[in-house]
């Protein structure tokens, strides 16, 4: 299992004229949680692209439980739970403070440059395999 | 059961350096087709928050069968299946042509002012009743 | 001169907290208009991009005189005032009815794939050779 | 004078298929370094807002020298170099290491909530004075 914390602050084009963060825009929070989680693996998401692979989200899901306000400083949590076999599923937590706000989840599946499925980068698999070991 | 189809032209600003729409566009799309479909039997969305109501997302969920790409012409079709009691759950299909691209669902309910659960506005309610008598 | 107008109905995910437009999207628009303007002269920007060219945004000004609303009905113009040389000079205006909202421009140069500043493609040369003579 | 520097990670979120941030969002970027500005001399945007003023944007202008990519490092600087009178204007660089991307500015002025132009809230104008004595 591997997990990540990022700080967010949420930012006035975040919200929308209910007060509260647009609903769509925790997808972008949730991209910056696991960005830094493959990051903190060793795996660069900038390079997989240089190499020529894409990871695209294949599903998402989100449970609004409470709202996230401007200014607020949140924790999004991402985390791989399962060791990825053809799919890869991410799950994802928004809190303020002890207060989770919204849960969410992610799969995604590697591609190459014109959109075809295909196995994940050795050194993906690699790191994959040495974290579920 | 009602359903709206509403055509989108994909923004340049919608897509990101993969080529395609950022997944988490779609949601305002379909905030645009839920949007025009109440509108066309007579609900302004405008005047329910005018009126003290919102209606938040309290879940959302995407399948990514096929990226859209920039300028393409799109039809986002939105569909109220079942009569809403608590909860209003609509459903949501993408389409470039006849080529299904995305499928989604929210579900919604109403809140006051500060954001405790309410019982739909009077006139929501007796449109319900007569869509789905 | 080429001028074009084209319809825009604010959507929920435009609006801030403040309960208008956020002043950023005003920009998603300007380029939805600009797009279309360049399409009813037979440019389309994908074809442009597809034959290597892209026209970044060098230069970029709004003047905000009154808020848009969200499920305003808009007209966004988009004009090119002056034969372009080097450089590519939009000017831009929101209206709600008769009442002006926001000015703006633009200012655009051809690139190639790697950014390097490059003469327009024939097709577009002649085009505003055709337009402007 | 009073400045800000503010770091910013690029979100993949933010690019276009350009394979750059796409212009519309430095934006937003303005707007985290200027309430990051603001909050540091000790004046909260959000208690602005809740005392009854909105700060809107009245202008804004950018120039964009090169581009910002996916993943970047960026630095964001927000200055005041004059006393607001009526109006505010903040100046903006977007930098990466020393390599200047983007300049900008944003005019503001402070009205009610109905949108109605007004004097600064008495604790802004004092805290004004203050820096610029």
């Amino acid at each position: 299992m591997i997990q990540t914390k990022v700080p967010i602050n949420v930012r006035y084009a975040e919200t929308d004229q209910m007060g509260i963060v647009y609903h769509g825009n925790y997808l972008a929070w949730f991209e910056v949680a696991r960005t830094r989680m493959f990051k903190e693996v060793g795996l660069s998401y900038k390079r997989i692209e240089a190499d020529g692979y894409h990871l695209p989200v294949l599903e998402a899901a989100m449970k609004y439980l409470r709202p996230a306000l401007y200014d607020d400083d949140l924790i999004v949590v991402a985390r791989l739970d399962e060791k990825p076999v053809l799919r890869i599923k991410i799950n994802y937590e928004v809190y303020r403070g002890d207060t989770l706000l919204v849960t969410g989840a992610t799969v995604h599946a590697f591609v190459d440059r014109d959109g075809r499925p295909v196995r994940p980068p050795p050194y993906v698999a690699e790191k994959m395999n040495e974290i579920f070991s």
